[in-house]
């Protein structure tokens, strides 16, 4: 990255194994599973920086809810595959958050899919949005 | 059924259409997802007699949970089949209900799956078993 | 729709029951779940014009397959609702078709989901892009 | 183990998180989803034993299908729980495996689930019963 940027951009991977589960009778992984490879990375993130979702749930009452997904599917994945899906923050809102995320294949490195996913803070309550908690920001705007 | 059986054991039946979500690389339905038809045919037959269980938690307090499933799978649906899922109470306890349920292919009515399925009815509060309401002993009891 | 139109705009629907299997513990319909409604949708318009995408597999050695999905989720569906999935062709390319589609609660009406969703046709053997059939493009492009 | 005890009994383990997509509105697992984390680490302790199920069809022309499932639920999984699923082989057959298979909650060591699953060993292109390859059979019957 370019000396005097001030922007480090981190990105976040976790491995996912492509089991009989996940795939379809066309012989690929099925279109929605991907979404889910994505969110299961999204949750290990906010793992990865202490955050675990039950306890923001009963401790700060609030939750995580998708808001828009706009993904492409370039090539597919297949039974056994091992993928590594990436996220990144993209845009860090007051109360959302904008994900770039991908699934590449571990063999060989070829981007499978990509997506960019905006979610938003709700209240767990209410359903409504409401800001993200301000250790949250904090944490995962300086580190990814 | 012979003469003079006072028993009627009527088997409800609700279709089910095989999406491409629901098969696998093995270009057969996976094997969880025949429970998931099973589980439908159950909430449709409550419905067909009358019980909605969003309401049955809110007014009653009671929700229904899987307690046993022991399924032998025959021979495979695929992808594009329309099915028949059948449903027929086999005992009706206190506080739990057994289920015989049947998988068939509509097109040569061949029996694809069959399965016996005990649920427990629980406190929607405490997750302790109680006992099911008199109104739905009474109603399934009597229809099949 | 204004006298004088020349395109007439059919929405083609499909009811959709809401089961236990397609929520989470937030409470709601899990996100991916409302593509899967999607995708039964867009098969059943294409079983409603004469076409099976398991004989078009074999006979015209052809599948579809997703490309993109850009899904706006604006309330969520909950266990027990009923549901009506829309379907609108947007665009008949060469090789792809985009999709609108809907999601309805039944009970009021209230659009709980929308997306565009680009389809791909491709060979079955080769899963290179591939013509849609002229007898489809036909059919589709007077029905809706 | 007690000395002189001619048969080892191994217990292979696979540890697995329980996801927003593994849930349901009842706030626990569904109950056919720990039904996959088993074929997940049945998959795995071929995998440790060197077998790939993707080679095996394609090298070997045999698939594994299940052919019947006795499972307990005894008590539920919550999201974002970690599990460890057991499995170990009970008998094993000419063309055939019993697995006895259970998860238990990390955190405790409680026991939440346990199931009997019968395997059968088919030629990929018939789908027929066939035997179990020799390695194979030589290879977990000893190792567990």
């Amino acid at each position: 990255m370019a000396k005097g940027n001030s922007k480090i951009v981190n990105e976040f991977f976790w491995p996912v194994r492509v089991y009989y589960e996940d795939t379809d009778s066309g012989g690929v992984v099925y279109h929605t599973n991907y979404l889910k490879y994505m969110e299961r990375t999204r949750t290990e993130l906010l793992r990865n920086h202490g955050f675990e979702q039950d306890q923001l749930k009963e401790q700060e009452n609030i939750i995580f809810a998708v808001r828009n997904i706009n993904v492409d599917y370039l090539k597919p994945a297949l039974f056994n595959d091992l993928l590594q899906v990436g996220v990144m923050i993209k845009r860090l809102g007051p109360a959302s958050i904008n994900f770039a995320q991908t699934i590449t294949r571990e063999v060989d490195d070829i981007l499978l899919c990509q997506a960019e996913i905006k979610i938003a803070c709700l209240s767990a309550d209410s359903l409504r949005p409401c800001p993200i908690p301000e250790n949250i920001v904090r944490t995962i705007s300086h580190a990814g």
